[in-house]
């Protein structure tokens, strides 16, 4: 007997056979003895539906009525949720994300959660009725309604798992678990029984979108167990935890990552302080940047590149012209790369992971334009013509027996 | 200047157009300098297409979930109408029930306010904001959502009215007022400007749904001024107010109501207690009765003819057969029947408008089944053949000089 926290997306839930289906799900640990606390997002499209019928009337409407509309979504989905649950003759109490107890601070769109008031949950709980709870949503001190930003619904599971200190929060998709590479696209890939928070981390920023990095961080601060498995596809899933048995594996897998973009400045002028102008201005128009390179250039300049997201491209060039120009710096920038990485904490015990990949790299006959690594992630630029070939040949080279 | 509450229902804020059209008629208001106060319904269809999607799951889901869905429906309909009024440029805030202070019970479905708790409500308009509510839903002492009971979001906006000591309570309609019979059956009808809580409340028992008499109960018992107008013609209403003008007229109008059945039970045994045990028996049923009639049949055996509505008739017969078939009464019921009346706080210090009533009736050779009276109406039962016929004989006999 355990307190098992669900989420469930909103495809999981976008008609009514999905939801009798997710109903099964949720009954069938309840009657296994768990106490269940289940969190669950607007239906199918329903938010963007509501978006659009915003749109219709006020383009420019204000967040805080916004978050009024749109809160409604997960309104709905709960009661069908738990009205499917009463059908199957399990006690069920669904729950706003006020009525969890969900406080957030007044940043409609976008609001963080300041703490949870979980007395209705756990009363609820006691009573042996499984709770549903509206995902992505909070009430402010004014008592309106607010929307999470980032993470959403799988922030607000992690959230309830942390302050119920259930046993284990289940994170439900539309893969079966994390695999060592997107099996849509390389051959041989594995499922992985465990990961940790680290590695979960770097394979959601390198562009495996299983779990959204605000909820995994979560997660690794209030030490919550998470499971990522399938809706459909009954088998366990993948387990993400501070400590994860390495089962022989040298790493966990492979990722890329295509909506990057380089963006290089030639022939600055070598004096203190320039990098942290060029960052700290980039920075202040919210581009966040990942590798960093600095290299002396001709007569005394220097070049740095960087990368940045395909969509902060324009952005940046445009900031470091208005900087670098006057100087006669030439800034240029190069979205048709891919960055391919490995990830895993086993690579910091072992020497030569490395020199495998660039060698299975080198193989292939694949260019590397530019690399970068952490504690646990090698990653490398490449051309992104290159991206899916590159992929298959480092995960044959680190996963040859399948 | 005054405080005014404005009531819009689901077909006047169905689309997009329709909702800047409300926006409109609200933000005209409040700048001839009101304070406006709005209660607004789901969107047309919303509530019915919501009740469809919990049937498709659980036709037998809870009345609590049920009640957490439907007011989803009104949620909506308040943030799209706030974006709307915000296009407007008027400072505007959409609140749910329960941040509007609806205290109800706890019968989901048909709960009752118990109080309303306007501090907010009050704030906001102290802030200059038009303040928009979403009617037909409270909250209960257990923080969960209701929604009211019969009336709706009618009730919604009389009881804020209440709440505020609003200067008036203006139900928009899609028609222009109260007229002396229905315009799209009878020729040369009259809007009437004025009419009596009493009056007003007689018409909506009879058969012309106008406004809901649960609302005109709160408001004469709350002394709230009510009036009845169009949010599609621009024009005055009818004010629905304790004391009204008579402006010459001797009755206010003629109503028809062809949901009516007529319940006989002949022969019963002529003891005391037979009609006490006969109209308990059918309360205790939920059978509302309205007319009655007893006379006293053949060989010391009495006769009982009531009129109850359509949809209880055949429940009617059946507790009835299940009373008196032993002792011999035959129980029969007429579902092809009408009742015409004509309302009119002025019939009372008039002698002859009853026999002006029959006289017309007479003449348009339309037989009389029942008669009955009350202080403000005088009903008659007749065929349902001859029910259109009837008003517009009986009207052109108050009204000739239309």
């Amino acid at each position: 007997m355990a307190l098992i926290v669900q989420k469930f997306g909103g495809s999981s839930v976008a008609n009514a056979e999905r939801v009798m289906r997710v109903a099964g799900i949720i009954t069938e640990t309840y009657k296994k003895g768990n106490d269940v606390a289940v969190v669950v997002s607007a239906q199918g499209d329903t938010t963007d539906d509501l978006i659009e019928k915003a749109n219709e009337i006020n383009p420019n409407a204000s967040r805080r009525e916004m978050d009024m509309l749109l809160t409604a979504g997960e309104q709905m989905s709960v009661a069908l949720l738990a009205m499917a649950i009463e059908k199957l003759g399990c006690p069920v109490v669904s729950l706003l994300g006020w009525q969890a107890g969900f406080i957030t601070d007044t940043t409609y769109g976008a609001a963080r959660i300041k703490r949870i008031e979980p007395d209705r949950m756990r009363a609820e709980l006691d009573k042996k009725k499984i709770v549903i709870v509206a995902g992505f949503q909070g009430i402010n001190r004014l008592d309106d309604m607010t929307t999470l930003g980032r993470g959403g619904s799988d922030t607000s599971a992690v959230a309830i798992a942390a302050a119920l200190h259930a046993d284990r929060c289940q994170i439900f998709t539309d893969v079966t678990g994390v695999f060592t590479a997107d099996p849509r696209k390389v051959d041989g890939t594995v499922k992985l029984n465990e990961i940790t928070y680290d590695e979960m981390l770097e394979f959601a920023t390198l562009g495996a979108q299983v779990l959204n990095n605000r909820s995994v961080e979560m997660a690794k601060k209030y030490n919550v167990e998470l499971e990522v498995l399938s809706s459909m596809v009954k088998e366990p899933g993948t387990i993400v935890r501070e400590v994860a048995k390495m089962e022989k594996m040298l790493i966990r897998g492979v990722t890329k990552d295509t909506q990057v973009a380089r963006i290089s400045v030639v022939g600055m002028k070598d004096v203190p302080g320039n990098a942290f102008k060029m960052f700290s201005r980039l920075s202040g128009k919210g581009i966040n940047i990942d590798v960093i390179l600095q290299s002396v250039g001709r007569d005394g300049t220097k070049d740095i590149t960087f990368t940045c997201s395909k969509a902060n491209a324009e952005k940046a060039v445009e900031v470091l012209e208005d900087l670098y120009a006057a100087e006669g710096a030439v800034v240029s920038s190069d979205t048709s790369i891919a960055k391919v990485s490995i990830v895993g904490a086993g690579m910091q015990s072992h020497s030569g992971t490395a020199s495998k990949m660039f060698g299975a790299l080198y193989e292939a006959g694949i260019n590397i334009k530019m690399i970068s690594t952490s504690e646990i992630t090698i990653s490398v630029l490449i051309d992104a013509a290159d991206a899916d070939r590159a992929v298959s040949a480092v995960h044959k080279a680190f996963f040859p027996e399948n």
